[in-house]
């Protein structure tokens, strides 16, 4: 299963990457039910000028929308970086039973200078459903990707 | 202040009553900067499909977008309950330093049977930032709307 991990998780920077070329923070999020991707999502902060539109909670949005909530107990949402407190909050609400991602919220708060920090498994430690989370995979790779990034701002 | 604080929480109590008619749970939200109601909003779960469409998520993803930083900074977020982790985390990502609340999260699980609890002090300890946190605030009068809806439910 670490090798099907590594495809996603090399996708969902692919989506970081093509978020930071429209302007927006490096970050990409993807949903898969049996092995194959149904939806992408990438940050569109900047460009809505929404504090809320994360890559994360821009994918919850529309699988909740467009997917069965059977559909949504059986997939995995794998994201470029740990979501935030904010969007773990959402896979949670959305039925999602398993999160992957490749960079850990503490490394994000480290190169990109976040205020706030409050790791996925806490959060979802405090619902009664259980929600599996893997990661980090393959730091280094979405590392390289956020430090393009945030080098090129300072 | 208390007075003031009162008069905001009875307003989002009626937009949660609103929600309510229109179908949606009955959650309600407003922002409030020098004494002045700038932006209201409620639950648009159920409406939108949408597990993210929490009145609080609503409003600050408004505010985001029409006002700006420096007037976030300077605002109060009033919410007819304890924000989730999703929406608290948001409060703090556009940068509103205060909250206050009607009823409690402890409460709002206790009645609704939500699986999932993260009260917001917690979630705003995470941040660098101080949020100010003031709640509860007319629970009684809250919970009458909440017992109508959940009742009506089951």
């Amino acid at each position: 299963m670490t090798g099907t991990h590594e495809t996603f998780i090399r996708k969902t920077i692919e989506l970081a990457e093509q978020a930071m070329e429209r302007s927006n923070e490096p970050f990409g999020a993807l949903l898969v039910c049996d092995g194959e991707i149904l939806l992408t999502a990438e940050s569109t902060r900047f460009t809505e000028h929404d504090v809320t539109r994360h890559a994360e909670l821009n994918l919850v949005s529309m699988a909740s929308q467009e997917l069965s909530p059977e559909t949504l107990a059986r997939s995995i949402l794998y994201s470029s970086s740990e979501p935030c407190a904010m969007c773990a909050a959402a896979i949670y609400w959305a039925g999602i039973p398993t999160l992957v991602y490749g960079w850990s919220a503490e490394k994000v708060a480290e190169i990109n200078g976040s205020t706030f920090c409050l790791p996925s498994r806490e959060v979802f430690a405090r619902g009664k459903r259980p929600t599996e989370v893997i990661g980090p995979i393959l730091e280094d790779e979405a590392l390289k990707t956020h430090q393009k990034h945030w080098n090129a701002r300072t």
